[in-house]
């Protein structure tokens, strides 16, 4: 049995971390902390939590719906922080010091370079020094390092359904640095934080692009593709020129990337389905599918649902990658994280199949 | 370990059973029916099971996605039967022969009097000698009987929910007859068969009552909020004189009935409430809130969410309850009944809370 | 020709009144004012706004997108007030004084009882001497008054709904004072303001009851029916008991009203239905429809569906209402009181119908 | 005054032409009809109808809510075809060989080659000697043309929002002949047709990819981005290489395309901007917007709101464009062409702006 503590569990990927550890088979949550709803227990923030009643301490997947939210973390085994970027990196430095494994949900460690860090996040990064022992927490390909890893930063909603859908073509070398992503997510990934573009009434009914200058998930996927490409069959590859653009969808969770290439040389649909299958034959979490994936496949669920085909009438790649925003795109990839690095199995606690319809 | 067939696995209820089976400790499905699908595999016909990987029959909690439908159920120890009334009715006679436990999700055997079924169902019964033995499926009122039957009558979603919020105030003898139930169910309860009402322009954005003249639910509710007062304080009770309007809510899960009774003498809330906490002190799956119930609270779970209180300027007793038409509502009470009936905790594979937000 | 201003625009009843005056006969918006946004364009805070092409301050149905939203509101013949209570009623003194004829959206001038007002709005009548001169703004009952009326208190949402569904019954004394409203309301009655219950992923696909303890629509439905009966054919009437319950739906408009009453004498639902006809014989915004209306019926138009019937089992009155929040329910009736009090035929600019689907 | 018809009222382009003629200045709707519901009343198939209050068979804008349909089309003016391709054809035949103007709401006329044609719609064109004369309906490149036209061919709703988003950078030979089209649509385009993929507890919640082989509306696209190409300032192009991918979203109305395309050279987004905004500098219905359109600025309305810019770090061309699938993706189109074809000033009827929120 480990213990686990939830930074800031008032967040969506916070308490998607509670729902889905209260069925894990070997950790146990011991400390929550809020920012301003310190004082309170789980189930006055959370009434639905009354659907739980507490075993003991001494019992994996246990989630006491009484526990009372504090300002700071007990001592655990782990903890999975989900604070905003720059809050975030500060408390883990403690952390860290404290000998409690992090999972950090938030943006601070996904990028190796603190310049384009700053370039994007538009602060000084507080903890440059961690960057360098920092893992990239994408199971799919970094599981060893993970293992052996203090500190996982998980990868972004975006990112993570992106990367999954590119990497093996860019591992493979068969497609052009150019690369079009059209991704679309439900309203949960802008979080819990009260703002008119996730207002219900401006939200419903509508579908729109949003930060079209520039989503700070790009510079996630340049980083992550171009390390597949080069640790791929050629080891050399050019700088990926990707178009990002993100839509905000009437719905509450579920991430769907279109994505868009250019095939070096003709290559069939079958052929392109065998290498994606190839490269995620072991991954239990990854699904290689014969039809266009639907978000609502991975509703509440780690899975990710790929399907890649060549458009006949252009010779263009094209590749549907969908998972859950808060799942395999937070929480669920978080739980898959901190399971490696605390010797279990991968799978562990993850096992829940799509609630559908 | 036990082995258990879905007959009708095509619909909403026996793809549900199938996401909730598939985490069972206990349960291994051995046997999916469909009646225009047969002969093809599970993941065909649902794409999202592509998530489940095999493992053996002889695993409790596995679902195997690529089963092929049959026509015909396999031999098990439990049947759960998904088809509509009356071609479950048929069904069930030789499962039943064949020494094959069964819970039916359909309303066959639901009402004790066989006349009351074909007013409501506008057909003869085609088994009515199993009436006298088949069990009302609602364990917070019957689990002595239900473990000892062999049929059970799976409860309708609408019922489950507005039996929950009545029987304490019957039982009390507190109210008095009047009663109104007005219900409201997201769109998933009317099934996965093509209607213009469940067309999704016709649906979304739109608000309404249906069934006005009288909703088959309504027979099991009076039926059943009778023999509670029967059984209550009081020992008798009169025939309770209950309107209930059903309505149409655009989402896809979710059920809240807001009753409104008389009291028969003024009591306070707390006392309403003192008495419901009482009421339900020991179940594993009704919970008294202290907040009129969110329907999301109970997304994907089992659980029922109460909140009675006195509408101060008048005396009325209100009661709101909710539920998951699809899990409490149907599955998941579902196999809480088959728990019992196969001697099994009556909790196991229900533990998932909701799925929020 | 008449000049128009609008008081809090930005507001969504304020937006509401621009789309349909923007297709007015009569009227010309010549003044718009905000609170927080005041020194903005209208179509930089309503982009879709660039949609209309201004003609000439001289053109009825003129809305200019390049208005500039100022904190004063112009010398008008007309004003509509969209601010909250209180903030309303200290504006309007203003206007009144300056001779600007006034429709008040907020609920200031609603109740003619100040203490009635004061016990629900929890603060002093800004205006108490108004409340004499005040006329509420229902046409279907005081539209001679409204003709003459410098200031008309436009009514609620939900009292619009509940209203026209009960005077009907009220006025010929055929129910009970005992009545249950079951209201359900989309999101956008709440408003512009940015409120967790509010917030898209908490709404969407859940559905709860709210303000159960007393909504502030409650004494007004009280005072309009009992004046309804007062009117009716008995003249007098005792005081209602209402219990009125709202809640809230996945949906941005559209109000249902469930109304239930018992009837004194039992009445066939041919003689109600006759009763509904002949009282809303010559109402150009109500009609009495032969099957539970949907919400959808009324989206974006100013009519109210109607459709009243006895539930046979128990000899009760059931009433379904509903209408558009935003049209009927606010902005719409706001200019319909405004063409009576403009001297202009009332339905002038009102024949929209609803988008469907 | 010019009378109209609707030639299979029942479908959703049918009721959507009704509403719009309700309000319209010249047009009077006399004659109805309907494959399967002939016979009937419009207000017993469309409820919401009984808004309308019927003056008389002289009076513009007159929908008589009490007209019975019929089988076949009374003699008219002008003749609005929402019958599904193929079945449009063949009664178009008869349309005009009695003297009545027609605009086809289906594809039978769009392509102006008749082997292109039976590629995509797989069987032989019922009327191929029609297609010399059909005027494609698209009043931004042909509003002489159709002036003229006895037949008018209205374009598909992607294909509106598609050939809208590129035709200015065609036309100024801007951007290489390789395009991405990203498209999102609302469920009303799949019409009123019973589907499981219209099926509301199907498409709630969900987004996905379909017709990923090849989407019918490509062809028109490809036609006329060449003919805009050609009649440009360069004179010839080539034939552009378009991957066109449609998405389905959880809402009624509105579709949004994503347009990526190729810059021959690096110009600005000023300069794009400006080029747009000369393109379409005097045209009614299209707005050039400084912000991503969202597709709720267009709902209910005939307006198409488009936002170019030039992506930065790639260089690409992106251009998002909106619309309300069922009026300038259909009926509201149809009734632009309709005013021309009888003389009508182009936006008769046609003023509304957006429902919003």
């Amino acid at each position: 049995m480990k213990t686990v503590s939830i930074v800031n569990v008032t967040s969506y990927t916070g308490v998607e971390l509670l729902r889905m550890l209260a069925g894990h088979p070997e950790f146990v949550v011991t400390s929550v902390t809020a920012r301003s709803n310190a004082g309170k227990r789980l189930d006055e923030v959370f009434p639905q939590l009354a659907a739980l009643r507490y075993t003991s301490a001494e019992h994996a997947g246990a989630v006491n719906p009484a526990m009372v939210l504090t300002e700071e973390p007990a001592q655990t085994d782990l903890a999975f922080v989900c604070l905003p970027h720059a809050a975030a990196a500060e408390a883990i430095v403690t952390l860290l010091e404290r000998g409690i494994k992090v999972v950090d949900l938030s943006a601070d460690f996904r990028l190796r370079d603190v310049q384009e860090y700053e370039l994007w996040y538009k602060h000084t990064h507080p903890a440059p020094a961690l960057l360098e022992t920092a893992v990239y927490g994408l199971c799919e390909r970094y599981r060893d390092e993970i293992e052996r890893a203090d500190l996982v930063a998980n990868p972004g909603c975006y990112a993570t359904s992106s990367i999954l859908a590119l990497i093996p073509a860019f591992a493979a070398g068969i497609i052009e640095p150019d690369v079009i992503i059209d991704a679309k997510s439900g309203v949960s990934g802008a979080g819990r934080g009260l703002t008119l573009s996730t207002h219900y009434a401006e939200v419903n009914e509508d579908v729109s692009a949003y930060s079209i200058t520039g989503h700070r998930h790009l510079p996630e996927i340049i980083q992550e593709v171009l390390r597949a490409a080069e640790a791929g069959e050629h080891g050399v590859a050019n700088a990926p020129r990707i178009t990002f653009m993100t839509h905000l969808m009437p719905m509450t969770r579920g991430i769907l990337a279109s994505c868009y290439a250019t095939l070096k040389e003709r290559v069939s649909t079958a052929d392109v389905r065998a290498l994606y299958e190839r490269y995620y034959a072991n991954e239990p979490f990854v699904r290689i599918v014969d039809q266009p994936p639907h978000t609502k496949w991975s509703y509440g669920s780690n899975f990710c649902f790929i399907h890649p085909f060549v458009d006949e009438r252009t010779g263009r790649l094209v590749v549907f990658s969908c998972l859950d925003n808060l799942v395999k795109g937070a929480s669920g990839q978080a739980i898959q994280n901190a399971n490696r690095m605390c010797g279990l199995a991968e799978t562990a606690g993850l096992s829940m199949i799509a609630v559908y319809p």
